[in-house]
């Protein structure tokens, strides 16, 4: 088969590689029919994240059709169209009986990071019966592939973080797909505003067309208390992953308010606890459990959300370097999801 | 009557100053009974909290007996017996609407800080009704001191921030007054463990009393990370206010846990993003809003703690500055509370 495989910090190439088999009980084979590339998966080909061996297929996104199970495997059989969650989980360990599936102590995130990932014509997806989702018919395929990890995370890491509320002012720094994916899961909650902070025009025009009340372009941190009459916001987003973004949050957050990082971070960043001791904050940080996939695929077929705005670029599955490059200069091209189709 | 004031840095005396009355129809005047100094009052004499100005008298804890009310008081009367809240609250304003009486529109922390205190023979408490709270006759006194400030800021700012739950390991770096608070009052949720840590080994000794099932007086990164195979803790409490112990508490807890920050902070601190981006750890930083006074009150009167194991010393108020010399050099002293008794 073909795999999209990383061959060391800035090298990547769609290759022959052999078709993953079942390994363990507990795993299912999924031919792959639809998938798309990651902020995270461009970090890797940086070289931001070292447990990526040379030679591993990425992608952690995707919705296929099952081609084998294992003799473990349930409630998963042979031809059914489903969902990969981005996060592999035993639903038996301690922190899966909490629900932090994130942190599964046989699972978490290993697709396309330290096993073989979805950009493939096949994968091998372990601990089927939680980490694959059955796909009702009418359910929009490119609607399912944003359900893998980027709604997921915007709604848990982001919405339900940071504890948005009916009548909250909501920040939202960065507007790139986690950013928008938090805007769109938001909304759920009925905030009476959601301010948007992105340098980039075009995004912060598709973030007025996703439902922000607000955009910032330019200096965000006067922008936004001017806007709350210099009382800072109910719920501070962070969804970038640099100390400039976080500084925004915690300047801006009100006392009693809510800072949801979301962004991959590489350096540390100074907190400000000589000004936030006294503020009764809480800040929450996360990967994503993705144990919000079901009820994130409710809202999907009742038209609560349309993750379908997200897709900005479609490409065939073997097309996929060039949607890489596009992908790589995302803001300029005027990308936010990408979606890779093998049918 | 005589009020211990302060003058500036390094500066304070028990002197004359004209007796408090009325001001606004919703204050009270208060006869003192008992007292106690503050951590905090240590800050404002080292010149660490500019706001207070010179003349201002001292303190933010205390029971009385009221002597006068203004026309707006309804809950309170003349000759109540009643123990004052650190913390003023209109119990109107939106923050307090919220719960949030740290942050009252028209209160919060300002006895001892923007308004004179109550380590004087009398003081004036604005919000009366919101503020004080009549005593039981068969309250403890001294115990009663305790639960102005420290006992709900340990609960408060502790316990509840940290979300401390059944079963649960538990850090609390910092053994002084507002630790072992946090350590007898996270008791009620009944954790498993609770580590705690201090250079001080007559302070983890009391520690050890007050129901603490291991003490750390070095390497406390080490030595938690082994006392709990690896793992880190469920909640880390950081209640000293410097860099050094914050960071032990970002170290130290393990994927889906908890740090409550009590400490007063004067600078930044350095927060391990790229490590703590994907644990999903939850921080919570707070002044007390003392919203738990009442039942902290039935927990007292029930035996479930017993808030004058807190107390060391025992003065006379007009030996105010004695308790303060003392209470200056603390852990040398043995000193956790003073009570300070007019009667």
């Amino acid at each position: 088969m073909k795999a999209l495989v990383f061959h060391g910090p800035g090298k990547r190439s769609w290759e022959d590689k052999p078709r993953p088999s079942i390994d363990k009980p507990t795993d299912a084979v999924v031919r792959i029919t639809h998938t798309t590339i990651c902020g995270t998966d461009l970090h890797i080909l940086k070289g931001d994240v070292p447990a990526v061996e040379d030679g591993r297929t990425l992608g952690h996104e995707g919705v296929g059709v099952v081609e084998e199970v294992g003799d473990g495997v349930s409630n998963i059989q042979v031809g059914d169209e489903v969902l990969i969650s981005c996060v592999t989980s035993c639903g038996r360990c301690d922190y899966c009986k909490r629900g932090i599936y994130a942190h599964c102590r046989d699972g978490g995130w290993i697709l396309g990071h330290l096993i073989d990932g979805t950009q493939a014509e096949y994968v091998r997806t372990p601990h089927a019966d939680n980490s694959l989702f059955p796909l009702p018919d009418d359910m929009n395929r490119e609607a399912a592939v944003m359900l893998s990890d980027i709604l997921p995370t915007g709604h848990e890491i982001g919405a339900l973080n940071g504890e948005v509320t009916l009548g909250d002012t909501v920040v939202i720094v960065g507007a790139g797909p986690i950013g928008l994916a938090a805007l769109m899961t938001s909304r759920f909650y009925s905030p009476a505003r959601i301010i948007m902070v992105d340098p980039d025009e075009n995004r912060l025009a598709m973030a007025k067309q996703l439902g922000a009340t607000d955009v910032i372009s330019s200096n965000p941190v006067e922008a936004i208390l001017a806007l709350t009459d210099g009382e800072g916001v109910d719920v501070a987003m962070e969804a970038v992953g640099i100390p400039e973004t976080f500084d925004i949050c915690q300047q801006i957050v009100r006392a009693g308010g809510h800072i949801a990082n979301m962004g991959v971070h590489g350096k540390s960043v100074d907190l400000q606890l000589q000004d936030l001791w006294i503020k009764n904050i809480t800040l929450r940080t996360g990967l994503v459990s993705t144990n919000t996939i079901p009820v994130l695929m409710r809202a999907v077929k009742s038209g609560d959300v349309e993750p379908v705005e997200l897709v900005t670029h479609r490409f065939k599955l073997d097309e996929i370097e060039k949607a890489y490059d596009i992908f790589s200069e995302a803001a300029k091209e005027k990308a936010i999801k990408m979606i890779l189709t093998a049918e």
